[in-house]
């Protein structure tokens, strides 16, 4: 019986999806360099690092800072560099190595004369998904940015970056190699234009999916640790594969179909994806035998500030226990709401709370 | 130049929205007993205390013990009761008065068996909301829980609750006053019946625009301590009564209209609006004069985890400062994700962290 919702943790899922994409990064000869912002843990870091991971990406300043605390010291910046970052880009370097995803020849400048360590710069490309970066049509602005950052007193060029969060909105894993084809010919194109450039591809979907990483040099994937319902939707993992869930209380039955939960927006965040001819905010499943079962059209399909509905509701589903598990939509976002973990296991782990 | 996003509070403003509804409660003879799940902060509580008010509504046990450290000892409990909560309402007993909404005469046993205090019952009401509650057409079940109720050895029936979530739905007051209608009709129509119980009604739009309070005995709104775009929209206040706003660096100009700011999902969640033919999830403006200017068509279009896109921006926006102001579309989900308020002039707010 929880008392509260709680966000749950299969260790052995976690670290069997960890070790799964280490072990096809070295098979590929691609450096992985996964994306913190996921776990946010400190505790869940080490185990990246018992699988040789040394450098990291982040999405913010502060979640570097939070990590080096721990002792990592190779950091990415996955987020356009901005001003307000400079005082903090500061403390970070008197302890780490970073690199930047700079846009601009100005902030290149401003960098060089701000910093007074050496910087790594990354020049971000938009493939075609359109929210950050820099466009691979404008080949012109891409060679003024690679030689101002190899001209500057600090900065080195890197190589380039694409998060193609195109792949999201596939459904099947011939779709993910449809929507990935422009970010993968946009980095072998660049790839033939600076041999020496390191090409980095971002997203989970393509991580999971991919098999032929050619012209490729880098996977930063930060979802694939825990994955999600979305993933399994896309076509990334199984519902086994994922490694997280959140158990809430249930709270009265409505009607045949209906009932309400203690598990809200402040629990899930308001994530859907359309399904089952609606929006499903999050998807009700059981364990048997240690193996994650959906319950195929029972979910999640309106939230409110700590209430939800769950559609399709049979008494089965909760048993003897008064509480639904229910596997996240968006697990990133998910975690960002609680403040430990329970693992399936009754260890708690720490993490950092809110962004 | 803002380093990270920040959270701003007006304090102006929020004594000015909460010392209106008192007024206009004390006016109409209504008991105004707020929710106090939007603000989450003990400070912000005792400005409601100087108006005031003695009893508060929470959505949680948890959220009764973290005001019960300010002294606040009487408390509804606007949740459907669950089997879990009971140690967490034994505890809470020992402190303060607590009503609860119990939706089963089962329940109600149960609880009379397990609390050995006196507690008070509301019956919650669905008056065609559809969430929560016992329908208004199953009069009988209704009887049968109000008898319940007061047989009890420790429960008293106290009165009945709606929490009319169809308003949040109106564009304009005169739709809030159609949608609003079955559930005040409901509550009048349940007083006719019971003469002694208490009626009660939840939502901020009603209690921002209602002039007419016949039968209403209480009202209990959350979100007007703070407002927000969609209360805007809804016809429930002008932007000039919003109190809190988030204010994001921005990042990279993508195009004539799209600019990229570092505030995403983690800072503002995910609810939106339909607006500007397109999804609306925050609402860019700027600050003349004290005075509130929602900038028309310029609004975060998309929201990832950290990164907004802004649609419709203008280099004016930012001027010299290098951030952008945004009025959250709820301020109830944004405000959960801060861990403080900065209020406007200089001083430190500091609130519960996480639901």
């Amino acid at each position: 019986m929880s008392h509260q919702p709680k966000l749950y943790l299969d260790k052995e899922r976690c670290k069997r999806n960890i070790s799964r994409i280490a072990q096809k990064a070295n098979e590929n000869n691609l450096v992985f360099r996964p994306h913190f912002k996921t776990h946010q843990s400190i505790e869940i870091g080490r185990w990246f690092r018992d699988e040789g991971v040394e450098g990291v990406t982040v999405s913010s300043v502060e979640m570097a800072k939070y990590f080096i605390q721990d002792g990592w010291n190779d950091f990415t910046i996955a987020f356009p560099f901005y001003k307000g970052m400079i005082d903090g880009l500061k403390e970070i370097q008197n302890k780490a190595q970073i690199r930047l995803f700079v846009n601009s020849v100005e902030d290149i400048s401003l960098l060089n004369r701000e910093l007074k360590k050496d910087f790594k710069i990354y020049i971000e490309i938009d493939a075609g998904y359109g929210r950050s970066g820099i466009s691979i049509n404008k080949m012109d602005q891409i060679d003024l940015l690679v030689q101002a950052a190899n001209d500057g007193k600090f900065s080195q060029f890197h190589g380039f970056y694409i998060h193609d969060g195109g792949t999201y909105k596939a459904r099947g894993k011939n779709e993910i190699f449809e929507r990935v084809e422009d970010s993968v010919d946009a980095l072998r194109k660049l790839k033939d234009h600076y041999p020496n450039a390191s090409t980095s591809l971002g997203d989970t979907p393509s991580a999971s999916v991919l098999n032929n990483f050619d012209g490729i040099d880098e996977i930063t994937p930060g979802n694939l640790v825990f994955y999600d319902w979305m993933q399994v939707q896309i076509g990334s993992c199984s519902p086994n594969d994922v490694a997280v869930y959140v158990e809430i209380p249930f709270a009265q039955q409505i009607d045949n179909e209906k009932a309400i939960v203690h598990g809200g927006a402040v629990h899930f965040s308001k994530d859907f994806i359309e399904q089952y001819s609606n929006r499903n905010y999050g998807q009700v499943f059981q364990i048997f035998d240690n193996k994650f079962k959906p319950d195929d059209g029972v979910y999640l399909s309106s939230l409110s500030q700590e209430h939800g509905t769950v559609f399709g509701f049979k008494k089965s589903i909760i048993g003897d226990h008064n509480s639904i598990k229910i596997l996240p939509i968006h697990s990133c976002l998910t975690v960002n709401l609680f403040d430990v973990y329970h693992t399936t296991d009754g260890e708690i782990i720490q993490k950092r709370v809110l962004s």
